[in-house]
């Protein structure tokens, strides 16, 4: 059987496994579902994922859930080229302090912002709430893409190396995602030139990012 | 050089990298900072890891951060026993999905009530930030610890398997210390026989958490 690849479209975890399975022309069959309409609540996908969060792959009946240890499996289990997620000892564990990082800090940035920005005014959070969660998550933002910035002056990618890897993938989704809930990466030019080059350099990349296009140009109109 | 670590004993993932080292009878050198004094921010630390957090590891000059990055890393480069990080691909990305998970669900939980409960006091927060990050700190633990208990009533072991792995190491290290900042894992008894259990499966858990205890014990004179 296929990969079943659970995701939105709309969360930049999601994007970063379809991307990594894109990229390398792997097989797979895409179930959606809408986060912002609680559809990963429902019983039926937490047979799924008990967790009841997307992305969640199941492999030929092995079930996984979080997109870095996903990625992991993915590049390790299909043996994808060494830039992905390297065989060095030393330039894995690169790789993945990066992804780790990404949950503490860059991802907790966006984390606040959207409840701030998108859930705020959906569950009708009070001012306060909204206030706190927004003032943390530039906070978070202003350290994270500062120490991205400081990194990326040195190297063309964020866990160094020639060639991008799965860490990219991750933190480009999510910086992408930024001004869709009130963040920004302006006023730190190694990041935003890092995000250019990877959006040529990982070609598919818009059409990973389709979906979240049309949705933003439909807020436009 | 033998290895140098860097590390707070009351950090949990300080506590949980320093097991594991202890364990497996690695030689290493500790290097001891005080996260409440603000000694990570030290221009002298950063030029050890410029994320300003720990733990951090140096392996012969190469700086390594993040605690599961740095648990993965020992346990490749020096070959621990399978059990700690195993070689089999489905059962590491077992392992792999609950250090993930770590990082936005139970450590979040705990962070957020070290937020309310340590730094509210010492930094002089409104009660109203304070009342916030404890509530949202109980929310994360609830359904944190309901998700581990119901694997654990299944698996004695949070990622399946017959021993221990290091998604317990930094979840059992997370756990015990709950009771520290305002949190608990009473109402969870699978989880608490868990613990029980690891705390004499880890030969070292006295060790690595004597500087926690003498705390504990000088905060109730």
């Amino acid at each position: 059987m296929v990969l079943q690849l659970y995701l939105d479209w709309l969360s930049e975890p999601c994007r970063a496994v379809a991307i990594l399975l894109l990229e390398n022309n792997i097989e797979h069959q895409v179930h959606e579902l809408s986060v912002i309409k609680g559809e990963t609540h429902s019983d039926a996908y937490k047979q799924i994922n008990p967790v009841g969060k997307v992305p969640a792959l199941v492999d030929d009946g092995f079930n996984l859930s979080e997109s870095h240890t996903i990625m992991r499996y993915l590049c390790v289990s299909r043996n994808f080229p060494d830039h992905y997620y390297p065989n060095d000892i030393k330039q894995r564990a690169r790789v993945d302090s990066w992804l780790d990082w990404h949950h503490t800090n860059l991802r907790q940035g966006a984390i606040r912002l959207i409840k701030a920005n998108i859930y705020g005014p959906i569950k009708n959070l009070s001012q306060v709430t909204i206030d706190e969660s927004r003032k943390e998550g530039d906070n978070i933002l202003k350290s994270s893409l500062s120490f991205m910035e400081e990194t990326l002056s040195k190297n063309n990618y964020i866990a160094g190396g020639d060639q991008f890897s799965i860490a990219d993938i991750a933190l480009a989704c999510e910086v992408a995602m930024l001004p869709v809930f009130g963040g920004s990466s302006e006023g730190y030019p190694n990041v935003q030139a890092w995000l250019k080059r990877l959006s040529t350099e990982i070609k598919t990349w818009d059409q990973a990012n389709a979906k979240l296009n049309q949705y933003l140009a439909s807020k436009k109109k």
